[in-house]
Formats: structure tokens, C-alpha cells, sequence
């Protein structure tokens, strides 16, 4: 049997606190993309799974919702620790299974860790009010979970995306069905073999492996309290309504095809590093990954820079893979068409090969100038280590291109002027912004979330607006009667 | 022409500043549920309508929500000054178009101004947050409105409930559609009036009246970008399913069914009057009445007095008027259905005539005794001055019958025993609860909002978490470059 | 007698909700700088006049302070409204009695009602925090007034500076004993007349006009639980170091001698009217007026703009008067000095007169350049309408100036570059900074409060700091028995 | 030399970072009083010592003060996780060197962890504000911290106290000098070895061990920009106010003498165990034990149960030791004083002796009943393992009893009626109130800190108020020019 040959384990649903084999025994083979090795088998759960991992978590919910919050971060604390132990170990997975380098591997488990530190404040954070609203009543309020929740998460950041959600939503006090993306399943089980080890009560954390097929019979499961997702657009959209038509809480965040505006008053190698691993990082699929640079005025002595640094970098060393030779066809496709289009591309990693990694899947920086604002590699995301440069006169111009897109996620402007940085400020559409930053992610407390066709829902996904996402507020009136009893020796 | 009697001009749209016929030339006559007298005509709008405000809307948008917070409060204190000039007048305009009690009309014009205490505050609360998260590094955040936005009221609050959404929203900078209950168009259009005078710009806030079709328009139209609805249940799903199918913000709340909890430790007068009053308010109509009193042990005592106090009710001054006949003959449906079940009728309202007043629509106090738990008078919402008593052996019986209900409004427990209350407000499934409170109700700045099929949405209507709900928070992160211009001789 | 020709009535105490007389019947004459005219007689109070006002004020405390936060800004929203109604009358009387033109007058009051919405706000800012801290105990804390406290104010802002303490202190529960400037004893007068009709009740607001004794029995005084002062930096270190002595919460607030760094990338324009704004109104007497200006480099195109816009000042129409002939010499020996000392006066103040105001006191904008960072005119405050230059190559030299004064109050730089304001943020030794703002006094719900020898004391004086000055807090644990009573048939 | 038989080895300072001798070669034999063995010799430092441990820190400052707080919490974390795992080690010393038993020692080092807690939350709890103020206009807040702070700790909680103020102010980015009691300077020292071992650069943390000369010295160094102490009111104030005079930031804690009220309601075992816990704890010797038991009518079943419990305790096992000599017979004192003058001794704790350990200093648990309010046993602290019980009728006169002490730090009441208990906390002066609650310390993010004469300075010590004690606040408003520059192609 191939299974012999597996580097990890078969990926197997985690539900009620055991590894358990999905109930019709159908899997698939999952792939490094790093080199084509074989990594696991994965189960592909079914909608009689799910109700299992629901009942777990239904189940231990009783229990886990009467704890404090203060005694539920005890086991964050605990996690945290052999998380911080693990965290080679991790990174390595990560780099395995979805390719990106092993560095950035270790950055992403240190987002994870920097995530838990949110969700270990939330004693400090999740307080209610209180006040006397009139003579001898007061009000106050508490936040209450809201019971099973299901989280689904993306290829990109498998091990980031869910702490996103599980450290937060578990110390308000939900049990949780995590969902990982088919293509990066097996840093969530190492997540919840860490999680059980710190202590988490069975069923508290349910994970269960599948396809569209389960993520629709989560979206339907009456037992399912709130859904949130981390995808594409399309499938944000119909995740929104499908559960909102089930009258779910839910949060879907989708696609971007984030714009950066750069002055030629910017300080030039600043500019220039920061675009370049803003669209280089995790081989560009990301969402926060730079897209378009619209070049406003005369930033030639910039765009060397940035084309001088993105031909210097070596695939498969500096840059990972990309997730599955159907995405590299993909990219490959939209970088065709633009110089059909009469773009022109000053760097092409079309035919990008690592020695010794032939059956790995790999794309070269790629920066495409001179593109048309209209054409498809502005207008369309491609989720590639893709950089397309469009030139305008003004900034008020690069404003124009920049909203003109529908989404919303991120978006930078390079310059050294403080005027300039405020009109962007103002003016741009998105919902993560950043001056002189390539990759404006918002570091905790504040929270993630893009604006437009960008994300779905109301308030964002991580930060002290999370804690309005995962529970509900009890308010409080009390009053008691007029007199107390005065005498005591009658 | 039958028009020159009316008491009030005929209700037209505000939009744009500018009160105007709807296109097609419909309306129809409201009539006073206090004594049946004509009050106005009132115009039913169409899409053609909408679309006007819409766009209205959208062009006051640009200049409003640029303001700061600061500014835009101004007007709204500036009209807090005119509604109290009014305060009188609304009363009685409430009094006459919906029936209320013109002190219960008092009531809810104060509740009006507690309300618009909050928005003006809103310079206070909603401020952003800022960090270095880096070295040179800053976050910030910053609360950005929504865009046009609407507001869906119901009859039973035809001044307050508006005042839930519109002072906050607009406060944060959005611009409003409101479209009031077709049986309560008369105090929108007044309130509008004070805010125009108070200097609100045209198009910030439009007012539209009309029914079914419209409320449909706005779910669907793609220029409103957040809708808010308070009525019914299946009304609330069906308009939160709607809007989020066309991916917008909703929050929908529903019914309601309250249970009170009687302990036989109660103080009996405070518990008697409380109990009163909450399920006469607005004779009932109150998604904070109380519907069902599940009596725990051997309360006589208490039930003799709310008896008595129920008896000496005056119907037409101490309680007012039913909306309308429909709504009379089906509370009198459920009474004689209770009856016809064994239930007690012990206090008896469904013959209710006020002298002098007999085109009025009344239905006097009534209290239902020796209800089965699982009859319709106990299970079902019947939205009139009823209150029905269930009666049980032990607390933990009379939670499980409060919980059993679909909604989770409010609730309260009457009782002198701290540990008893404690229990209550931590196993009780409802958003707003009280303790020896009959409308637990929280004043500001604690939010508004039940839980289960009482309410549809994330997040509370009022208070702090509207915040959440009517902008969407950009984040900033802000490098300079490494180094300053250091020789400015040279 | 003379009194015959007072302008205002005499100043009596305000003590109690009555106008009375001092008991040792001193008094002095208040002239009017503006034009040397007779305002009124003011009463000089001794510790006799004292003990009744903390009387009146300990009395008034027990029903004021039972009132909840909620009732008690109801009547600073009908001050606000009244003081609404008498803006120009007031800004007239600051006016008259200190000489600022009616402008700033108008501006000052401005001001105090911008303070009077944040205390308004109180009920949102001021609530407690509640959590459940173990299995069934809960903590909560409540802010809780203080009692009796005292505020001193200066002359120069005779309205505004009272709306930094009463309104917060008194929402918040205290009640207060106002000590008004002697060269401004009118004003406070006034607003302790709106509160009264407003329907603030007797004793909870107390003015008491006295002179050095008074402040120093106002430290002393057993029922005074809080002193605040706002003046000059050595009575500011006496008072704090007396009434801690006594045990008191203290808050004073000095002297200051302001900063501006510019450099030459400055905007010209919006450098130069900021620049004279900041060191000519209120004729300088101002905490945050601008009293040197380091200029960096080659500055002199703005310069030049600064000396232009200063010359075309008219003084008694576009500049106010000096609060009084001791003041205006003060000032004057400080230039004659600089003189002296090698400094070169651009422009010269010195022999002001206004024409039909010969008995006012006046003196004219002046600008002292190329002053060497060691003299006096740099090194201390000489509060007048004077803009000391001092030269320099670099921004480091620049806020080496800058920290080396003792003060910290305000300081600004102007510059189009975001990473020298970045650096002047981080570097400079100031309580409230501003970039490109001239007076960059902080707006609500920003705090008021500088550093170093500017401010002694925990906390600002305004904002939300000021809740942690005017209450202490109380901790309640509540904990019920284990079980409830379960079976209430027995 | 005696030395060679010390446990510990001698007790040096630790001044940047290492061990070193104190400069003129003093010391004292550091006894336990457990037994009586020599544990440790400690250095007795002067103002030398001080000025060194000064530098040392202001050195520190420079570098760490620039970091971010995100980064300082980082070394928190760390030492968080070496602490747990000392946990035992840490608690067998505190056990040692003040006496009280193991286990205590073990929940003392638990609450310095959620100590820790609180201050790792830091990043989340520590944000400023931002709002934009007007047209362009934005204003913003920043903590900034202090400099070089002291604490001065008291031996009772030598390793609880100093993580009141140790983590707070050094993750807000002071650097600090820690000045433990002489009673109990071992604790500290592996406090600060494990910090060094987390990463803590040297000079950060700087602990002198001395006496009364060297706490003024500390109260007079201009380097010391704030000072808190905690331990007898006497002290208290002399710090206070000689730390004010020389105009530094100061909050001192003093003594207690915390009533508990007793109803004869209670529920008799809860309120019996959580006394006995309360006045037995650490031996008495804390400032939240309860001292006084005003009993309210007929408690006599609650009260012999109480006593049937404090005979039962064994001294040495249950109850451990009295820091010394001269404590033990001070308490003896109030004792035979209270006999003297009429109280009932109804279990006497004068003549505990335990086994095996004669050299140990003993006291056993101790009930004075029927005392006279008036009596010195009632109105003074004798910081001993004493209740004292006083008889009335009335909570009104039960709360004239507690309230008419001159301190306010800690007080409760047993009760299972909501109304009592509302009224007992809106009527108690002190800080930390309880219901049912021995020991009435709120726990994090709850600020500790009592009223009166228990507490002077602004705020408390902990929690969200130790932000605005340890931090000034620099407020920064920001505008740029009115135009950005437009065409950037000429």
C-alpha cells in the first residue's frame, strides 16, 4: 500500500476529543507542492460526520460555556507554551503542505502566537458595564456565547487563519467545528493535538475534513450557531446567504486585488523592499499580497529598484511553490494574456525551475509594466507572485484605479509627505490601509477585515470586534424592593 | 371632499428635504384607534419613490459624512432642544394615531430624548484606537459609516423605535431611508420636521411610507447598504434572509412572548404593580410585555393583588387603545380559545367599552389562571393586555417553561432571595432581563436586543453595539522611512 | 460713593444658592483693563466665608451624590442650553473684565460648551466594568464621588477654565467650591447664575472671591477632599505640596514657556497665521501660547510672512488688552533685555497705544530674532504677545532647545514630512504636540495636562482622565449561597 | 561564621542587572519565624546604594522605554511561564521567610501569575484614542512612561506585592527600584533572578534592600519620578506626603481594620468557613483579613459554628506563624486589654505552642465577643489571627459601627436578602466591599485599593487605573497643509 510511504499520518476528522476515520471511508491523496512527494491521505467527511462532530461539541458545550473566561485562557496559556515549543516544528509543516518557505512558516505560527495573546487579554477585554440607571436599579451586561460554531479556513495560511478564530471564539466560550481547506489539512490536526495536550476539554474543538459538500451541510446544520469563512469571493457570497437564509451569525471574508500608490517622493529602497515581499511573500497568495502598483509621475528610479530585487530572488529558496500546478497554469494564463495585451513584462518567472524539485510547482517573480487599467491583470486577481504596474499623472488618478476596484481589502501608498499619506487615508476604499507598509495587516489589538467584495458580515474577524461576533449580550436591570428588613430581633 | 376634516395635513414622503406626493397618486386613510376619526391620508409609495430617496441620499452621503462626529452631533443636540419644546404635542400625536395613553405618549418622547442623549455622546464613545505595534510602526483605527442605510419601524413605538436607529446612524455619519408603519406615518413625519428645522441638510434623513411591496424594494435595492427592521417574527426572518441574499448589514428584531417568574418570597406590592403595568402598557402591545406569569409555589397572595389592580384599571385613561379591530377581535380569539381549554378567566377585558369614545378599539385588562403550559394562550404571542398564569412547584420548572418559548426577548423573576435571582439571569434564555423589573428594558448606554427568534443580526440596536453596526472600522498602519532629513543648511 | 458708577453689581460669594456678602467685609475694586473703567467691587473672603461655603457643600453632597450620573446631567443639559442662549453676553464679559477682544471671547465660551458635552456624556464614559470572576462570584466596580472639592482659576481663561472642573466634577456626584482669579471674579459669577436657574441645587456649586489666605484655607480645609489649580508654576508647587501635606488629591497645572520648531519644507502660509495666532491671542497670556520659535535651516521666506502678518495687527480691534499695568511693564523689562543682550526686535510692541482706550493697557505683537537659546527672553516665560526666534541647523538641535526648558506643556513643528513630525512626536518633552497646529490644545474627549514643571499630579484635568480624579472606586465581590431554595410547595 | 549554616544564601542588591554587596558593609540575620532558624544574612543599604541602583535604572530607561509594549510583554510571558514552573520552590521560600503555611504560600504565588496576567494584556488594555476633531484635524493620545518609578513593598505578601506594581509599570515601559521589607527580602530576590533569566535587560529592575533611611532616601532622589508604597497607615502618610513635597507621582497603601456584617439570614456554613478563612488567613496578618463581626440580631447559630471552627484549626499546620516576636506580643496585648475590659475571650489563641517547632513564633486563632464598639480590641488593628465580635440590632447600626472606623479598605456582609445586601454596599465606606465574600480583594482587571485612611493618592494600584499611574499621557493633533501637491509630472 502507498500509505507506507506517507510522511505524516492519515488526516482522520478530530471530533469529541479522538482522531476518528470519516464514516464512508473515502479520502484523497494529499501532495507536497514543495517537490510532489506524497504527504497523507486525507478523509473527506460527509454530512453524517458533521453531525457527530456538532453533537460533540453540543455536548461539551454545556460544560465549557459555564466556565469564566478567566479559567478557559488558562488552557490558551497552556497552548501557547507548546505552541511556542513546536514552533520549528510547525513552520516545517506548513512550508510541506502548502509550500510556502520554511521562514515564512515561522512567521506565520508567530502570528499564531501573537493571536493568542489576544485571546489570553480577553479577561481584560471582555468585561460587561454596569450602571445605576435610576435610584436603586442598576444595569449590566455580559457577553454570552453562542454556542456551536463552525469555522472554515483557506489553503494560504493554514495554521494563521485558524487563530483567527478558535483562541477567540473558544475563550468567549463557544465549541467549535473547524473546517480546513482540502489542500492544507494537516497543520489544524497538529493544532488540536497541541490544544489537547494543554488541556482542552473533548468536543470543544471538533475538526472535520471535506469538500463543497460538507461546507454546504455546514451552512445548513441547524446546530450550527455561527459560520465563518476565509476564501474566495464567490464562495464568500454564497456561504453569506446560504447561512443567513439558515438565520446564522456569519462572517465570510473573499478575494482582493490590493492596489499600492507610489510617489516619487518615496524613499526609494524602503519602497522598494516593501513592494517587493508584499507580492513575492507565500509566492503571492495571500490577500493582503500587492497586486497593482499604480505609479504616479515619474517613479522610474523606484521601479528599477523593485525589478532589480525581484529578478535577484531565487525560487524555491527565497520564494515557496505555489499551491497546485492547476493555480501556476492559472497565473501563468493571466501573465499570457497581458502581453497580448500590450503590457509588458519586465520580469517573467513563467518558466521558473527548481533544481532537484522537478516535480514541484513553482512561478518566478513576475512584474508586468506599462499594463492598461483596464485590462484583465488590473482588473482581475490572479494570486500570483504577480506584480502589475500601471502609470498615472496624479494621485487623484491613482485613487481612481484603485477604487474602481470591487474589493476592499488592503491598500498602501508610498511617499514621504504627510499631506499625500492623509488624501489616502481619506480616500481609499479598503479596509486595511497603510502608509510606507507593503503588507498592511493590522497587528492585534485591531482587527482583520477588508471592505466592499471583500468581506461580508458585520465588524471583523479578529481583535475586540470578534468578541461582538461570537456572543450574544445578556443586559441586566436590577432592582430590589423598596425597604429592608430593619429590625432583626422580633 | 372627505379631506377637509382630517386632523393632520396628509402624510406625504420626505425626501430631500422636501415633503412630496408619492408618483402614483395611492394612499389611504388613517384612522384614530382612540375614538375612529380620520387623521390624515397617507400616501403609499412604489420603487419609483425609493429610488428618489435613494438618491437623495446618496447626494447628501458626500457632504455628511465628511463632517466629523463632532460637528454632526451639533444638529442632533439642536434638535433635542425642539423635541423638548414638542414634547407635549408628540405626545399627543402618538396618542392619537397609534391610541396609546397620552402619559404613555409622554413616556415614549422621553425615552426619545434618552435616546438621543447616546448619539450626542457619540463623540465620547466612538472614538478609534491606536498603537505602536512596532518599532516606528502605528495601527489606528477609525469608524467609517456605512453609506445610505434604512430603517424599518413598527406602529407600537412610532417615535422611539425610529430614535433606536436614526439620531446613531446618522450621528456616524450615514445617510437614512426610514419607512415608517403604515399605521403610525404621523409621528415620523413630525420628528422630520424638528430635524429639518434644526438644521439636518437635505436628503440625510427621507421618510417614505408605504407597504409590502416597498419594504421589499428596500431589501433589494442595491444602493442601500444596511437595513434595520423591528415587528414581527416571520416578517424579521423573511427581511433578514432577503437583505443578506442581496449582501447587506441586517438586523432584524422580532416577537416576543415574555415570560415573569413569581417567587412566593416576592415583596407582593412591588411585584403586583410591576406586574401590572407591564402587561398593560400600550394595552399590550409591547414586545416587552409581560405575556406569561408562571407562578412558582403558593403565590395567591401576589395573584389576589395584581387581580385587584387589574380590576381597577379604567380602560380609556389608565390603559389606551388596540391598534386596530383586527387586532382586538384576535386577542378576544385567543381568550375565548384559553376559556374553551379549561383556563381561568379571571380577570375578563374582552367586552371593554369606553364612553363617549364607542368607534374607539378597546379591550380591557385580562388575566388568564390555571393555564396549561402547552395550551396556545401560554405558547403563542397574542399581543394584547393578557396575562396568563401558569403555576409550578419549583424554579427549575418555571425556567423550563420560560425556556421552552421560540423567543428570548425579556424576562424577569420577582423575588427577595439574592441566590434565587442569581440562578434566574444565569439560566434564563433571553437578551434583556430583569430582577423585580416588569420591562427590563436597559436604558442607554446599554443596548437593546433578545436573543433566539426575537431577534435576527449581530450585535444590539441600541447603545454601544450599534457603533458596530452602522460602520464598517478602517485600519491604518503608518511607517515613515528610516531616517529624517537631518542638515537642512545645505 | 463710586460704586454708584460699577458697571456690574458687586461680587458677592456665591455660597449655599444665595449671592452673599463676605463676613469681614473687605472688598477691592475690579477696573477693566480693556479702557481703565470701574467694573464692580469685588469681596475679599477669609476662612470664616470658607467654613460656610464647605458647610453648604457637605450638606448639598448627601442628596447630590444619591443621584445617579443620568439625573444629574439633565441639568448641565439645561445649562448648556441656557449658556446657549447668553453666549454673547458672557463673551462680552470676559471681554470687559480681561481684556481679550469680544472675539476671543465668543471663542472662550465656544469652548465651554464644547466642555459641557463631554460632561453631558457622562453617563456613557463614567459606567463600571463587571465580569464574572469565578464560578458563580462576580466583581463589579462603581464610581464613587469624592465629597467637597475645590478648583482655582486663573485669570486668563475666566470661563473656560471653570468648565475643565465643574461640569465633570459635578456630574460625577461632588460638589464643589469654585476660587475665581481675583482679576477675574465676574464671569464665574454668571455661571454659577445660569446653573442656579437650570436648577442646579443650593450648595452644590459655591464661589467663594478671595486672595492668597483664602487658596492657602482652601488647601487646609479638613472637609475638602480635592484641590485643582490652574496658574503659575510656583504657586502650582506650593499648593500641591500643601494640600498633599493635608492628604488632599491634587491637580495644578503652571506655567509654560511653548516651542515651535519649524522647518523650512513648512507650508508658508499655514505656518505663519498658525504662528501668529498662537503668540498674539489673548495678547499672549495664554499656557499654550507659542513663545519660541526654533527655526531649522534657512527659514527666513516664512519668517519674513510671520513679521508682515504680525505688523498688520491692529492692537485693541484685532489684539486684546494685557490684564494689567504690572503685566504690561513685566513684559516690556523682558524686551528692553533682550535688547540688551544682542537680540534683534523685528518687530516692536513696546509703545502700543489704543486710540480712545488711553486708560487700557496695551502693548503690541513683538518679535525678538536671532536670540541666543541662553538668554532670558528663551529661557522664561515672559507671558506677553511676544515670538522669540531662536536659529538652529538641525531638528535635533531644534528639540534640543526645546527639552531643555523646564516646562512641558505645548510645543508643535510645522513640516510637510511625515517622518520629521514622526520624530518631533516621539522626541519632544510636551503633554499635548502638535504638527502644523499652533495651539495644540487637545479637543474632547482629549485630556488637558502638559508635563514637567507644567503640571503636578496624577492624570489630566479634562477628558476621561478626569473620572479617575473626581471618584474613587469601589470593588464589589458578590457571592450567593450555593443553592437556592428548590422546593417552595413546602 | 554563622554564616555557613544561613539556608539562603546572603541577601545582596541586585543594582544592572547583577548581585551586589551593599557599599558600607551592614547587615542583619534574617530569622524565620517558622522556626527560628537563621535563613539568610541581608544587606542593609544607604543613599549610595540608591544613587547606583538610580543610574543603573535611568540607563535601562533610555533603551527600554523605546520599545513597544507589545515587545516588553514578550519577557512577561516568558518569566510567566519560569515562574510556573518555580511555582512550589517560590511558596516553600515566602513559607520560610514571613511563616505563613506552604499552601498559602502556594495561592500567593497563583495570584501573582494572574497578576502577571493582567500586565500581559498590556498591548490590548494600554491603547490610545484617535478621533478626527475637526475638518483635517485629528487628535491622539499616547501612554508614555514615567521614568524611573519605586516600590516599596511590606512582608506579609513579599511576592504577591511587588506583582501589583512590577509587571504594570515595566511592560508601560518604566524601569524600577523595588524596596522590600527587611521582614521578607528572600522572595524578591528569586523574583528578580527569574526575570533576569526571562531577559529583562539589566537596570530595569533594581531591588535595594534597606531600612527607614533608605525609603526616605528614595522619597527625596530627584531621579524617582513616582513612589508607591504599601504597609501601615502611619507610614502611609509620612510617605505621601513627603514624596509629594518633593512633587513626585505617589500612592501609598496603610492599614485596616475590616468590619464584616453579619444577618442572621446567612447562610450559616458559607458564612461561617468564609470568616474563619478571612480572619485566620496568613495568620491575620493581611490588610483584607476581617477583624470585626458586628452581628445583627440573633447569630448565635452562626457564631458557634464559627467557633467550633477556629478551635478546630491546628496552629502550625492550618494556621501558621506571626512574623515575629514583638507582633505576637502586640496581639497579646489587645487581648488581655479586651478581657480586661469586659469582652468574652471565647476561644484563646494566647498560648499556642507548636511541636517540634519552640523556636517558631505562634499565635492560635482567637474570638473576642460581646466587645464594646467603643473598646480598643474594635476600633484598633492588631494585625493578629483575632475576631472580634460585636452585638447590635440593626444593619443600620451595624453599618454605624463599620463606618465610624477611620480606615476604608475592606468589608462585607453575609446575607441571603438582595435588599440588605444593596443597601450594605451603597452605604459602606470602603474600597473592596463583599457580599458573602470573606475576603473581598477583587480580582483582575479589577483595580485593589481601599478608601480613607487605608489608601492615599489617586486611583488604585492594579487593573486599568495603574495605566494612568504609571504612564503621562502626551496628547498629539495633527493637520496638514490644505493642499497635497498635484501634478507630480512637472
Amino acid at each position: 500500500m502507498a500509505n507506507t510511504k506517507m510522511k505524516y499520518p492519515e488526516v482522520m476528522n478530530y471530533i469529541g476529543g479522538k482522531l476518528i476515520p470519516c464514516k464512508n471511508g473515502k479520502y484523497f491523496d494529499k501532495i507536497s507542492p514543495v517537490d510532489g512527494s506524497l504527504l497523507s491521505k486525507v478523509h473527506i467527511s460527509s454530512s453524517d460526520d458533521l453531525n457527530e462532530a456538532v453533537n460533540a461539541a453540543q455536548k461539551a458545550f454545556i460544560e465549557w460555556s459555564d466556565k469564566t473566561v478567566k479559567d478557559r485562557v488558562q488552557i490558551l496559556y497552556k497552548y501557547k507554551n507548546l505552541l511556542e515549543k513546536y514552533h520549528e516544528d510547525h513552520a516545517r509543516i506548513i512550508h510541506e503542505e502548502i509550500g510556502k518557505t520554511i521562514e515564512e512558516g515561522r512567521q506565520e505560527v508567530s502570528k499564531s502566537l501573537e493571536l493568542l495573546e489576544f485571546a489570553c487579554s480577553m479577561p481584560q477585554v471582555a468585561t460587561g458595564s454596569i450602571l445605576n440607571v435610576s435610584a436603586g436599579v442598576e444595569c449590566r451586561t455580559e457577553h454570552i456565547p453562542l454556542g456551536v460554531v463552525a469555522s472554515i479556513s483557506p489553503f494560504n495560511f493554514p495554521h494563521m487563519v485558524p487563530h483567527w478564530t478558535l483562541p477567540n471564539a473558544l475563550a468567549l466560550g463557544n465549541t467549535m467545528i473547524l473546517k480546513p481547506s482540502p489542500a492544507a489539512p494537516i497543520s489544524p490536526i497538529r493544532i488540536a493535538e497541541l490544544l489537547h495536550d494543554a488541556g482542552l476539554p473533548s468536543g470543544v474543538l471538533n475538526i472535520i475534513n471535506g469538500e463543497r459538500e460538507l461546507v454546504e451541510a455546514i451552512c445548513d446544520h441547524p446546530g450550527i450557531q455561527a459560520v465563518t469563512f476565509v476564501g474566495s469571493t464567490p464562495v464568500a457570497k454564497a456561504l453569506y446567504t446560504r447561512a443567513s437564509a439558515n438565520l446564522k451569525r456569519v462572517l465570510t471574508l473573499g478575494s482582493a486585488n490590493n492596489h499600492l500608490i507610489l510617489l516619487p517622493d518615496a524613499n526609494p529602497e524602503m519602497a522598494a523592499t516593501n513592494i517587493i515581499a508584499s507580492f513575492t511573500g507565500t509566492a503571492g497568495q495571500r490577500c493582503m499580497s500587492a497586486c497593482v502598483l499604480v505609479a504616479v509621475g515619474d517613479c522610474n528610479h523606484i521601479i528599477q529598484r523593485i525589478v532589480e530585487l525581484a529578478k535577484a530572488i531565487k525560487v524555491g529558496t527565497d520564494m515557496g511553490a505555489i499551491i497546485n500546478a492547476e493555480s501556476r497554469d492559472r497565473i501563468k494564463g493571466f501573465i499570457d494574456r497581458a502581453e497580448r495585451d500590450g503590457a509588458k513584462i519586465v520580469v517573467d518567472g513563467r518558466n521558473a525551475v527548481v533544481e532537484g524539485k522537478e516535480n514541484g510547482v513553482y512561478f518566478g517573480p513576475t512584474i508586468v509594466d506599462f499594463a492598461n487599467p483596464n485590462s484583465e491583470i488590473v482588473t482581475t486577481e490572479n494570486f500570483g507572485p504577480v506584480l502589475t504596474i500601471v502609470r498615472v499623472k496624479t494621485l487623484e488618478e491613482a485613487l481612481g484605479v484603485a477604487n474602481s476596484s470591487p474589493y476592499g481589502n488592503g491598500s498602501s501608498i508610498f511617499t514621504q509627505n504627510g499631506k499625500s499619506a492623509q488624501i489616502f487615508v481619506q480616500k481609499i476604499e479598503a479596509g486595511m490601509v497603510g502608509i510606507n507598509v507593503g503588507v498592511p495587516v493590522p497587528r492585534e489589538p485591531f482587527g482583520f477585515g477588508g471592505w466592499k467584495d471583500s468581506k461580508f458580515g458585520t465588524g471583523d474577524i479578529t481583535g475586540e470586534s470578534s468578541i461582538n461576533f461570537w456572543t450574544k449580550t445578556k443586559k441586566i436591570t436590577t432592582k430590589w424592593n423598596p425597604e429592608a428588613k430593619v429590625n432583626w430581633m422580633s
